[in-house]
C-alpha cells in the first residue's frame, strides 16, 4: 500500500498511464489526446483546478473561470488545433453564493470566447470545496497535429514569449509590490490559441508542449516524448524588465523564476532550422530560439557561470 | 446575495443557462453538448461524483470509476451516438492509496469498453475529497441524432427496461436485505448505448432523455424540452418482482421506487405510434409503452384509484 503523497504526481501519472488501454491515436502522455475523424483529428484536454491550492489569494471568481477555460485551452493550442468549445463540470458548496457561480461561468465563457470558441456544456454538483473541472475540445488535420514527440537531434529550441512573469505576478502579491503586467499573467493567462495555429500551419515545427508546469519541466517532458536533449542557454530565455525587478526586490533567485515557477502559459516547441525564418514570419517574430537538441547526454543549462544539469523539477502535486 | 441552497439543483442550473452564449448545434439543456463536424455531430458530456454523497456505502473503488464513466456514457447514449472516448480527471487526496486509484481508473476503463470505447486521457489533482470528473465523446450523423425537444402530441412515450432496480438495491443496502440485481443495477448500471444507436437508426423516434435522476423528473424534462404532456399509465411501467418484494419489505411506497428516486439508466423516449412494430423489432422487444404525449394540460399519473398530477420531483444537489 503506497500512498500518492509518497510518489508525487509525475510517478501517480505514470502508474496509471501504464494500466490504461486507450484506443486513441495520441493517448494519455501528451498535452491532449486525439481521435482519428475523418481527415482530422479532435484533440481533448481535461483539467480540473480547486479554489484552494491552485488559486493564488485574491483571485476573483471570473479569474477562477478563465483559469480553468485556460489551462484545457492552452492543450489545445499545444497540439496546434482549434478549439470547438469548453464543458464544464462544477463542484460548489451550497452557501456559495449563486452571483459568485455566474461570475465563474462568465469567465470561463469570456476566455473561450477570446480563442474563438464557446462554453458548450457542463454539470453542477454539490460539494465541500469549490472545485472547477474542464474539458476542451479542438480539431486539426492529422498531419498538422503538434505532438511532444517529434523533436531531433539538431532542432531549434524555442519559447513564444516571455518567461517568469507569473512568478513575478506572484511574489508582487505575496510581498506586497507593484507589478501589475505579472499578476494578469498569473492571474488571467492567455491560451496560446493563435500562435499554436501559425505553428501547425507553418510547416518545420516538429514538437510542441505548453509551459504549465515551468519552463524547465517541460523541456524535460519534450526530452523525454522526443527521446532527444536539449541543451538550454539561460541567456536566451526571454523575459520582461519587470520579472528581473522583482526577483531582485523579492530577493528570488531569477533562474527559478524564469525556469521552476511555472504558469508561463506559452508554448514551447522544436523546429528545423531551416524552417526558422519562416515560422519567425509566421509568429510575427513572437519566437525566441533558447536552445537546441542533441543525440545525448542530458539536459543541460548553460550560463554564464558554466554548465549545469538543468533540473528537472517544477510545480508538482501529492508532494 | 442568493445562495445555492436556496435555489436547489435545477434553478442553478436554469440561471447559469440563461447567461451562456453557446455557438455549440445543441448547447447545455440537453443530455450532451453536440457541435457539427463535417456531417455528424460530436457529442460531449461532463458530469463529476464525489466519493461522499454520490456513492452509495459499500461502493467499491472500482464501481465508483466504473459509475462516473456510465453517468457520462449514458448521457451520449441518450443522443443516439456511438462513444469515442472517456476522460477523466481525479481530485486525490495525498493518502490516497495508488492501488485505490488504480482500481477507479479500472473501473472507468472496463465501463468504456463495455460500450466500445477507452479511456483516452486525464488528470489528476491534489484534493481533499475523491472527486472524479469524467468527460464522454461520441459521434452521430446529423440526423440521427435523438434530442429532448422533438415529442409532438400523440406520440407515445416509452422506456427501454425496468424501473426501481436501483432504488431497491439502496434500500436493500441500508436495510440488509438480499437483493443483489438491485445493487448490482445501484453499483454498476449500464450505460445503455446499444439501445440509444438502434433507437437512432431506426427512425420514428422522437425525443430521448437517460433516467438518471428519476423516471419523473425525466418525463418532466421531455416535456418542457418538447413542449407536450405525458399522461403515465402507472401499472405500465415495467419492473421487477424483487423491486415490489424489496418496496413491501422495506415498507416503502412502490410507486416511490418507480418514479421519483432515480438511478435507472435506462432511455425514456418518444415514437409515432405507427413506427411501434419497427421499434420493437429494432429493441428485441425491450421497450415497454408507459404513456401518451398529449397537447394541454400537465403531466398526468393514471392509478387505479384515479388521476393524479405527476410531481416534478427527484434526486436533486443544494437541497
Amino acid at each position: 500500500m503506497v500512498k500518492l503523497s509518497e510518489l508525487g504526481e509525475r510517478e501517480v501519472v505514470s502508474r496509471i498511464s501504464s494500466i490504461v488501454m486507450s484506443d486513441a491515436a495520441i493517448g494519455p502522455g501528451d498535452d491532449a489526446a486525439a481521435i482519428g475523424i475523418d481527415d482530422d483529428y479532435l484533440v481533448a484536454s481535461t483539467d480540473l483546478i480547486r479554489r484552494t491550492t491552485h488559486m493564488p489569494h485574491g483571485m476573483t471568481d471570473w479569474q477562477m473561470g478563465w483559469m480553468v477555460a485556460a489551462v484545457n485551452l492552452s492543450d489545445i493550442a499545444a497540439m496546434g488545433a482549434r478549439p470547438l468549445g469548453l464543458l464544464l463540470s462544477m463542484l460548489l458548496p451550497g452557501e456559495v453564493d449563486l452571483e459568485s457561480v455566474i461570475r465563474m461561468v462568465e469567465g470561463a465563457q469570456d476566455c473561450s470566447r477570446s480563442v474563438g470558441a464557446s462554453l458548450i456544456g457542463g454539470d453542477t454538483k454539490e460539494g465541500e470545496e469549490i472545485v472547477l473541472c474542464g474539458t476542451a475540445l479542438g480539431r486539426v488535420a492529422r498531419e498538422r497535429i503538434l505532438l511532444r514527440s517529434g523533436a531531433s537531434p539538431g532542432d531549434l529550441l524555442a519559447v513564444t514569449g516571455p518567461m517568469g512573469l507569473a512568478a513575478a505576478g506572484y511574489l508582487a502579491l505575496q510581498k506586497g509590490l507593484e507589478f501589475e503586467e505579472g499578476v494578469k499573467s498569473l492571474l488571467q493567462p492567455m491560451p496560446r490559441v493563435a500562435k499554436g495555429l501559425s505553428l501547425s500551419a507553418c510547416g518545420g515545427v516538429t514538437s510542441c508542449i505548453d509551459i504549465s508546469d515551468g519552463l524547465a519541466s517541460s523541456v524535460h517532458q519534450l526530452s523525454a516524448s522526443s527521446g532527444v536533449f536539449f541543451h538550454v542557454q539561460l541567456d536566451a530565455i526571454p523575459t520582461h524588465l519587470g520579472v528581473k525587478e522583482i526577483s531582485m526586490r523579492a530577493g528570488e533567485d531569477l533562474k527559478e523564476l524564469l525556469l521552476y515557477f511555472g504558469g508561463d502559459y506559452e508554448l514551447l516547441f522544436t523546429l528545423e532550422p531551416e524552417s526558422l525564418g519562416r515560422v519567425r514570419r509566421e509568429l510575427r517574430d513572437e519566437l525566441w530560439i533558447i536552445g537546441e537538441a542533441c543525440e545525448g547526454g542530458e539536459n543541460l543549462l548553460i550560463t554564464d557561470n558554466g554548465v549545469v544539469e538543468l533540473e528537472n523539477r517544477g510545480y508538482e502535486h501529492f508532494r
